[in-house]
């Protein structure tokens, strides 16, 4: 297996293969990597994907696993109403985790960078017993930043994509179902969330506010609710699920409405706007914005339906 | 213990005291934050300090834990001839983390942070068996970024502060020997590297290369020279070596010069530049740059000494 500095070495290689990131001064093997961001302010997140915690490695490859930890950290700054920029990645790894998986991993994380235009410009790698992938992503925002902080009474609340896939493809994944008919997508989108770039470009001009999907749906809401100082309330009639869902549920003995509405990790994006076709176009509505605050959830009728739990909290 | 929801309220209250840094537009709590990181070019490090690989929790408290974590990051902009700005903080943390502890650790984050200028402007948190700090540390170059690139025959080799003090003090308190008459200052060193922030101004006007201690002198070196594409010789009895530091070590029966040669951690500013009074006030002259490449150390008369080991990597 390769020592650190053999690894350094190749990474250095990797990424110098079509010459350094456009913007990046300084790239990887030095101190630090040096980059322009140029005049307009800079949006940065981090986000971690940790053994045992995000993943097992059991139920994902390692080419998914740095998709996945891009992907997710890049969603960040798509629901800020930004274009990504670059990146910089911690890793730790295994002492004994072979070249090829290492290889893997890293190709995915590029792989996904470059999907996203989140250039990977630097990073850090320790030895733990723990695989985990720490992802500082950078990005411009496209018009203004979009906060949590600007949902309205009378807004419209909209979601890209579907609700509850990715987690019913983990829950797929750990009843080791894989093989029935149409479970398939569920498990690729828990390996491979979705590339929102195009969305955030639209969501940049429409949105009043917008988080994106990772805790689910109604703790996301709460988040954006409670900054914005409104409340909102959910029909979940509405709520965009992918094919299949209810079906499989059936099959698993699973309730498709919790997916829904506490499944995290879909990474889609949920933001308030006023309603227009061009909201319409970027995602489903799916409630509306009013006084108050919370999150309630209704049927078509208007009767109020029992949340079981908000969402995913990493200490409760 | 506080839930995830009431950590990220007691963070964004903890660092909302004072207002937002300036040049933030959005602090924690949101997406993601949005920094103005101004016209000029920005420095972008990001460094991990993982339990069981960096430290032991008996030997340390979370508060120098936190100042350590922030501070190691930080010497990497100090490195690239860089004054610091912002940075991002990801913990994990195990699920039964007091929060006295939990509140100590950002203490120390933060403590070191406004020593150093890298105000915390966002971060994640995560559970995980093991605790983890990984810091990404922005910095503005303080004149043209200094590169490990630089380094000329005829420059010298220089260094702050002294070598092996962190890694002595670390083997001190392996030893349960922090009890030893001058003991403390080197234990003391381990927990809180120091702060480089008034020598990295100096060091920007008059290194040709630079790069920070973290895994020995002669490892460190190395990787300067193999960027630079030159070789250097190290003059043993010119290492500067703290207060006590060969009686230390004979009393615990170690080498002192393996530690001043190849001890990590002490986070002191390596650097070549033209022989001159204003780089000798900065740092000890330890050596020269020589054509070739390598590392060779010589006592007074010039006589070879043998390195014992370059110094750590994380993958061997």
């Amino acid at each position: 297996m390769r020592d650190e500095l053999a690894k350094i070495e190749w990474l250095r290689a990797r990424f110098e293969l079509d010459g350094p990131p456009s913007a990046a001064i300084v790239g990887i093997g030095d101190d630090a990597a040096v980059f322009d961001f140029g005049a307009r302010p800079t949006i940065v997140t981090v986000d971690a994907h940790v053994e045992g915690t995000h993943f097992r490695p059991a139920l994902i490859s390692f080419r998914d696993l740095g998709w996945r930890a891009m992907t997710a950290a890049v969603s960040d700054v798509w629901a800020m109403g930004g274009a990504p920029s670059a990146s910089v990645v911690a890793l730790t790894l295994g002492p004994d985790l072979a070249d090829a998986s290492f290889e893997e991993l890293i190709g995915g994380l590029d792989e996904a960078a470059r999907a996203t235009g989140a250039r990977v410009i630097g990073g850090n790698l320790s030895r733990s017993s723990l695989v985990s992938i720490t992802t500082t992503a950078f990005g411009r925002p496209i018009v203004e930043p979009v906060t949590r902080h600007g949902a309205r009474p009378g807004d419209g609340v909209y979601v890209t994509g579907t609700l509850g896939t990715s987690s019913l493809g983990l829950a797929i994944l750990e009843a080791e179902a894989q093989g029935l008919d149409g479970a398939e997508p569920f498990v690729a989108r828990w390996r491979r969330p979705p590339n929102n770039g195009g969305a955030a470009r639209a969501l940049a001009r429409v949105a009043s506010a917008a988080i994106d999907v990772s805790d689910g749906l109604i703790q996301d809401l709460r988040h954006l609710c409670r900054a914005s100082g409104v409340g909102a309330t959910i029909r979940v009639d509405l709520l965009p699920l992918a094919p299949n869902h209810a079906s499989l549920c059936e099959m698993l003995n699973l309730d498709p409405l919790t997916f829904a509405l506490s499944g995290g990790e879909d990474y889609e994006l949920l933001f308030t706007a006023a309603p227009s076709a061009e909201a319409g176009a970027l995602g489903t509505k799916i409630g509306e914005i009013g006084e108050g605050s919370g999150v309630r959830a209704v049927d078509e009728s208007g009767k109020f339906i029992a949340i079981q739990r908000a969402g995913y909290d990493h200490f409760s």
